[in-house]
């Protein structure tokens, strides 16, 4: 096998597996070259990574060593993703009577979803998430797709407990904007104790939800690191939580003129260029 | 930039984008180099892709041309795999009281996911599916990934109509073991019609989700063109659906000895074989 031919699987091999810690033998034994070879393999491909901006290979060294994969991109590329999902966003025939915005198909899009979770990925990889935390439905496949860029599980409350799980705690709260009750339950075995969770959702608007699961987290003696959304609604200004991240925010939607009013979250750039 | 260099860049942006057609001069613009490189640098992947049997990049011709990378396992990678889902499965905390299987963690890992995800998109690639469909909530990881390694959206029916996804069609069904009456429906706007349908879903027993399911596709006037199940109990042998494909099949749990009998579905490896 070709220096090439290793390149071209090793990269894939790479990009298939982010944030997980993966051994020189298992490359060498795999591609039947010297560790060696493969050391210098990996070489190019973190320069080429790093010359185009697209992610990082990071060395471990050690026994249990290797090398890890993570996702990246440039704060120029995450504007150019975010404002094309504000201009998909912006059709007016996403405008449900009630004065909703239509965005099923993007948080259930796969490439959509895995790019938002990449994002987030990126955001929250400092704070060391052992967990990704969503309730159930909508906000699942961004979950996921942030859970696999973190190398995490993903942990789903659901909104009645099931049988099927087991023993399971469950919180009642408050929607954010109505006086709503509802449930939110987590299974006993699906967080263990002293988790550092990141809670994903697509959308909030007063934060009850949000502020269910910061709850929720603290029943399982979990550490809440952060709080990611897709879309926020600037209304009302004071959510129920305090500390979260918005990738756009909703600032409303004119069912008379049709126009849906959605950008980007400004602090959100400034976050990343830091 | 050096071949290798291109190689490592373009092997990572193929496998980010399974099953999707990127053009030879979206290579050649973003890496600064001829199209006659280019498509010897993806001569080189395809010929490293088809030596190990971890993928498949196919050449389509004309204007709207380019490469598509396919994801795929030998039928022994495929062995491997399920008999270590099962032998995890088969781990005595699993048992729930009530005779339950603890399956949640798994399907809802990254990881595993992702792989079922792509099992599945091999056995179905063929039948061009241009949905994939599933239920919420324990079938979306599965089905997410399953639609990312086939390119094409994911369609979640929900249990309640939701006002904010618009007008919607729903559907009751009993569930195959007992007589309860459930619902099922999804946003008008969510599947056009003549959709050619996969349904994914994590577990079945008597089939009645996925009949379920069926009759919701039928009211989109679409085709279903294949029923995926990761676990499918082996009792009851009758199921409201006739034509589907499962991973694994549940003998039975023996809450007394602790054992849970899970097995490979035997004639999913002589359909691979095909």
């Amino acid at each position: 096998m070709r220096r090439s031919d290793r390149i071209a699987l090793i990269s894939k091999t790479l990009s298939e597996n982010p944030n997980k810690v993966i051994s020189l033998s298992s490359f060498s034994d795999r591609l039947g070259a010297a560790k060696s070879s493969i050391s210098e393999d990996l070489d190019i491909i973190k320069k080429a990574l790093m010359a185009s901006g697209e992610g990082e290979l990071v060395t471990i060294p050690g026994a249990a060593g290797g090398v890890r994969y993570r996702t990246q991109r440039s704060m120029e590329a995450i504007n150019a993703f975010l404002q094309g999902l504000c201009e998909t966003l912006q059709d007016k025939k996403r405008i449900i009577p009630g004065g909703y915005l239509y965005m099923t198909d993007v948080i259930f899009s796969p490439e959509f979803s895995c790019i938002i979770g990449e994002i987030f990925s990126q955001l929250f990889f400092d704070k060391s998430p052992t967990h990704v935390l969503t309730v159930e439905t909508k906000g699942i496949p961004i979950a996921l797709m942030t859970a696999r860029a973190l190398n995490v599980p993903m942990v789903v409350a659901r909104r009645d407990s099931r049988v099927t799980e087991g023993p399971s705690v469950g919180i009642s709260y408050v929607s954010g904007t109505g006086q709503k009750i509802h449930n939110m339950s987590l299974a006993k075995r699906a967080l263990p104790e002293n988790a550092r969770v990141l809670i994903v959702d697509d959308f909030m608007k007063g934060g009850g939800t949000a502020q269910g699961m910061r709850e929720l987290a603290a029943e399982f003696k979990a550490e809440v690191v952060g709080t990611a959304m897709v879309v926020t609604t600037a209304v009302p200004k004071e959510k129920l939580v305090e500390d979260f991240t918005t990738l756009l925010i909703l600032e409303g939607i004119d069912t008379h003129e049709g126009e849906v009013h959605i950008s980007i979250n400004g602090k959100l750039l400034s976050v990343l260029q830091e």
